[in-house]
């Protein structure tokens, strides 16, 4: 294993040139390839190597680190013959069928696949904190992983390919329904003229941190069980709280489906028989598909 | 101003009593009543005193706490003529319209009046982190701070009365969000039968305090500012990325309706004007009544 294996970058988006800089930065020896040359003018000023065409860059270096748009891309660009022998580390987001798909194309061609999912901005590669998702190959991210760790945190999650896409999808679910709770509960402020900046002071500085975050921490491995106790608050008293939340939007002036649809998803596990449970309960709804 | 001021708590729910226990634990003279008597009896057997009837109870103390259903039960419960020169600190909560219309019932019957909300579980009462939202008579905050101090950190945030209740409101709204947030999530990542603790670890432990809470605290002042740059993601990506959310959960089997409903939040901003803004131009949306 070692810090300074040679690299190939594939896609010089905003993305794909963070990575390119921050592995010539660490002293890796780099390759680049984009469908338009031009992008990796900067790069090449400073030490890269431009190839001259997708088989080149396979071939030049020992790993193929790919950051194009979606999967369908990768097959329009690829020819698989030149994929034999070539070790692809694939960082594009999609489904986990489709992560699975490129990564039996991939092996079927004689390439060493693992897919991968970036968890931070670009200005962040290269962070020692800035989390990168893999799953897939356990040999190529073992053989890799000093390469990994020059980008970020490298996290294996498993053999199943399908994995990094699947969390990368879930922890963007999160990013938007905590940034939605966030702003509704913003707009709620603002009704009574409070600024946002002042709300968040204390609905991200203490609120989130110290109350919400570790309720869930500990609550977690109650979901695993499907161990919903009411002891501390039933759905009766959730779905209470959350009409109050909705009619104080209404009264407010503001818009109230958020809240509403959160009431109808803890009716919903009334109506399924988890009304002397927590509000956790919704777990058993969202995992099953919605009646349509 | 006295750490030990005589305080009367009125109403001995789980919190009620939370609230007594923890006075009389730091040496005040505490007067209690319920209107079921018994309640009080432990209380009474750790030195509080019972008062006969809510006319005692409100003359024996400097400030009377009343922690009771809602503010319909406090209008139930009390002889207005006995309010005369009473100082009342309400932590039920409700909408701002009842927090204001206490206050006003209690000025016109010759009583201070503050209005609060409690944001920990009665356990937490006590801990000097436990933040307790405090509106209307400043005059009240700054005389019994130190009382108040007693049971928490109180945060004094204004004069309009309903802001108590309306921030607690705005609190729990980000904390459905986020737990639903988390829900889906998990569900997602259960669907590859990932454990919602693995799932927890990298969600909470990480995303959630390292990516998106700072990511929000620094975009907080643009809310008030109206001001969304699409430089880092403008809202067709941010429709893409739900879109994406959303197929997944379908292809995974799993609940599809937040992020659907999520998605819906977006398009709406596009639909008014947003489209080359950020997600958080979706503020402009919950700050408006939904069409009906």
């Amino acid at each position: 294993m070692t810090t300074t294996s040679s690299v190939t970058v594939v896609g010089l988006g905003p993305m794909g040139t963070a990575l390119a800089e921050t592995l010539l930065r660490q002293g890796h020896s780099l390759t680049v390839w984009n469908r338009t040359p031009e992008k990796a003018d900067a790069l090449v000023a400073q030490g890269a190597h431009r190839a001259a065409d997708i088989t080149e860059a396979l071939s030049t270096s020992e790993v193929t680190v790919l950051c194009l748009k979606d999967y369908d891309t990768i097959y329009r660009i690829f020819d698989t013959d030149a994929l034999h022998g070539s070790v692809l580390i694939n960082l594009n987001s999609g489904t986990p069928a489709e992560a699975r798909a490129a990564a039996k194309w991939a092996t079927e061609a004689g390439a060493d696949y693992l897919d991968g999912a970036i968890m931070v901005p670009p200005f962040l590669v290269g962070h020692p904190e800035s989390v990168f998702l893999y799953s897939g190959s356990r040999d190529v991210f073992d053989k890799h992983q000093a390469t990994l760790t020059t980008l970020g945190d490298p996290r294996y999650l498993g053999t199943d390919t399908g994995l990094a896409v699947l969390y990368n999808t879930a922890l963007l679910d999160l990013m938007y329904a905590t940034m939605n709770g966030f702003l509704h509960a913003a707009a709620l402020a603002s009704s009574a003229d409070v600024s946002a900046e002042t709300f968040a002071e204390l609905a991200l500085g203490w609120f989130l941190p110290f109350v919400v975050t570790p309720s869930l921490v500990e609550q977690a491995p109650d979901l695993d069980k499907a161990n919903y106790p009411g002891t501390y608050g039933t759905m009766e008293m959730n779905l209470n709280a959350l009409d109050h939340i909705t009619r104080t939007s209404v009264e407010q002036g503001i818009h109230a489906d958020l809240p509403r649809l959160m009431k109808a998803f803890g009716e919903q596990a009334t109506t399924e028989g988890y009304g002397a449970n927590n509000y956790l309960a919704v777990f058993e709804i969202f995992k099953k598909r919605a009646k349509a």
